[in-house]
């Protein structure tokens, strides 16, 4: 079975722009963009799309790719220091002359609703109840509570390379009781930890890296990334044989995008309701 | 076997002492102590011991247990403010009145020795090249280094209950690329899991939890806490029959004191000198 994350997606949206419709006055959300690649200008016009569908303002800043790191990091700071903006994102990726961490660094907690800063990734880290979460492990999450999936004494096998979202979906899994099997590209026999878990989420960037004999049956795939072979799209789960092990699988890509901009909102709508009460 | 924790902290303090005794001035460390219990007390003395040993200034202010959180935090915000004081810790726990996460919360991040405060521990989830730890964390790899442990490819299990040490730990663990299996009170059919470990780290507080027959041959136990019962101290690790399958174990107690405070050294002298440099 396929789970449907363009129409869990929807189902955000639609909820938040009914909250939205009750509010007193109209949420801003300012964005800023320095490179303009095709995957980058996409994910902006998503934002910007999904943001005016719920009642949200939409700002964006663009700037010149050969900004210096000190010139974005002056307006970083006048973003921080203007009352006027509440909340902002920076598309990432930053252009390679620009020390990426070091800007998010220099975000405002207070104003990040990308939840980036290491201060916010250090409360998801320590059990903290505001209930923001960066918005990649967030969609992760809203995918178990869609498909009714509680976490609690489940066997979940992460399989991860990056950095910025592994340990806080491990951080979050592990608050909700599951027990986690963390493996990596060093890890010996990845089938033998793959067998055990009723729930892998996997982000390799292997392709067909998952096949149906490293499998649980009935176990639960969250393919989260994917690879372009021969101009055709590939998750790391061999979905080829789906129905012969395993019940539902997230399959990629667009949905990845959809569901982790209906997160940003969520944390949009969060930090205005918090800001108004 | 048994690894000598002590042996280990004796050998860094020494290493210590010999770095700061090329130093131009002497370090300072200060220290707010608020709930007088026995084991604070111990802890307290056990630092100002090691901190004079290594040759660290270390200043003591102490506070009736009746303070207020108000007052407390007013007290953090002076020595945050005060150019005077580079670093300081908190003894925790601090009264119950008084809420611990709040006051941690305002030390400021860059005097934070501890390395408690939000922004630092998610440096550590974020694999921040700082090299600070936090001192449960680090004294566990102080062990592996020690022990010529080398963490890539290994599978290590982690038994733990307590919030602030396991995701850092978890964190440490998969940046040195090691396979993690998280496990909690909620897993099921816990011995599965141990038993595939090279090593295992447990702080369960459940006496004799890990038996013989949950462990792999030559399997390393760090045990990091203990239970009293009948006036006998036992860990988590039924060490009676350790030389029938594994290696080596630390025993509990004392030396973990002792590495936790070696370690809150470690990050005070390499506070310092990035100060001074």
């Amino acid at each position: 079975m396929i789970i449907d994350g363009k129409e869990i997606a929807k189902k955000m949206y639609d909820e938040l722009k009914n909250e939205v419709s009750k509010f007193k006055s109209k949420p801003t959300l300012w964005a800023i963009l320095v490179w303009n690649n095709s995957s980058s200008l996409r994910y902006i016009e998503q934002k910007k799309k999904w943001a005016e569908y719920i009642g949200i303002n939409f700002k964006l800043e663009k700037f010149d790719e050969k900004i210096s790191e000190l010139e974005l990091y002056n307006k970083i700071k006048s973003f921080n220091e203007n009352p006027e903006i509440s909340w902002y994102i920076v598309q990432l990726p930053l252009p390679k002359h620009i020390n990426s961490q070091k800007i998010i660094n220099n975000i405002h907690p207070k104003k990040d609703v990308d939840w980036f800063h290491p201060n916010n990734q250090g409360k998801v880290l320590l059990w903290d109840e505001s209930g923001f979460v960066p918005c990649t492990p967030a969609w992760i999450l809203e995918i178990f509570k869609h498909e009714k999936i509680d976490l609690e004494w489940k066997v979940v096998c992460v399989i991860w390379r990056s950095n910025i979202v592994w340990k806080p979906i491990i951080s979050l899994l592990i608050n909700a009781w599951a027990t986690v099997l963390a493996c990596n590209s060093k890890t010996k026999n990845l089938a033998k930890f793959t067998t055990q878990a009723e729930i892998i989420i996997v982000a390799a960037w292997s392709p067909w890296l998952l096949k149906v004999n490293m499998l649980k049956v009935w176990a639960i795939i969250i393919d989260v990334w994917f690879t372009v072979i021969d101009w055709k799209i590939h998750g790391d789960a061999d979905t080829r044989l789906i129905n012969l092990v395993w019940s539902r699988v997230t399959p990629v890509p667009g949905w990845v995008w959809a569901l982790t901009v209906a997160c940003l909102m969520k944390n949009t709508i969060k930090a205005y309701k918090i800001q108004n009460k």
